[in-house]
């Protein structure tokens, strides 16, 4: 069975949230359900199993759930990026663009270390503001490598063309 | 080694924080080290290997890490309780005491059935608080069995006294 066949009936939609005129994709009823969270994390742990990933960097907070089950099947170490002031030890921070005004994203100064190859991971790309916001910060650690995963891409609301150019993106599903 | 010996020199303590007079248990440290977090996901997994876990429940964030990996590698399903207005669908919530004021904790309504084996899972227990909450939601559906697990218990804050007598509570650290 393809991919998104299988995994596409464990998916909610919650219509006008967090705002109004937004379709929420709710990742929570695909975590719960052992089977399907399972084929999250092993497909896109064929995807980077011969990488040499050593850190998985999970975004607040939904990118922390797979991103922390493929860092302990990659064999790699967790790194999560923040909102402010949620780290306690010494940070870098980068600034983004939400729909109103800014917000920033954090990490640890001593998360990463030069020539890390690094696995960026979120639940959902739909604007991506946020992805592209750690794709900054991870890059001044002078990474070896850096990969970024998403179990959704949300097509055609520009989240692809705001990352960097180069950057390996992949994602399980295209809705 | 022994686990404490070969696990506390990845933690990090960071003094007033989040407010003055708490000295905080950072485990960023440990989560970023592959062989340190692999060493706590594996530990935890021999302690509930064969209770037959159907349900991890990680307490927002630092819980949904070492709860995911667990969730995985026990072969459940994961479920995210979260603070008020960061689950999208209809939600039962519960309060509890913090030093100043009050908090509440939510999950969803389908987040768990009858007869699930619950495992709650969060970073520290310190007062106790929120997994207090947690474990009095998790009550709500009629699980067959909750039980109780800490990475690190904070002895002498009276978080174990506050939890329900009977609830079986482990903790890989005792500090």
């Amino acid at each position: 069975m393809d991919l998104k066949e299988k995994l596409l009936p464990y998916l909610r939609t919650v219509p006008d949230y967090p705002v109004p005129g937004i379709l929420f994709w709710d990742v929570t009823t695909l975590f719960k359900d052992p089977e399907a969270f399972r084929t999250v994390v092993d497909a896109t742990y064929e995807l980077y199993k011969d990488k040499g990933i050593t850190k998985v960097v999970g975004i607040e907070s939904r990118g922390f759930v797979v991103g922390a089950a493929l860092a302990y099947r990659l064999g790699a170490g967790f790194v999560p990026a923040r909102k402010p002031g949620k780290l306690p030890a010494a940070c870098w921070s980068a600034s983004y663009d939400k729909e109103y005004g800014k917000d920033r994203i954090e990490m640890h100064q001593d998360a990463l270390e030069k020539g890390d190859v690094v696995l960026i991971h979120d639940d959902v790309l739909a604007t991506g503001g946020t992805a592209e916001a750690v794709g900054r910060l991870v890059e001044r650690y002078a990474p070896a490598a850096v990969y970024c995963n998403f179990i959704i891409e949300l097509e055609g609301l520009g989240g692809r063309e705001k990352m960097p150019a180069g950057l390996d993106i992949t994602a399980l599903l295209h809705l």
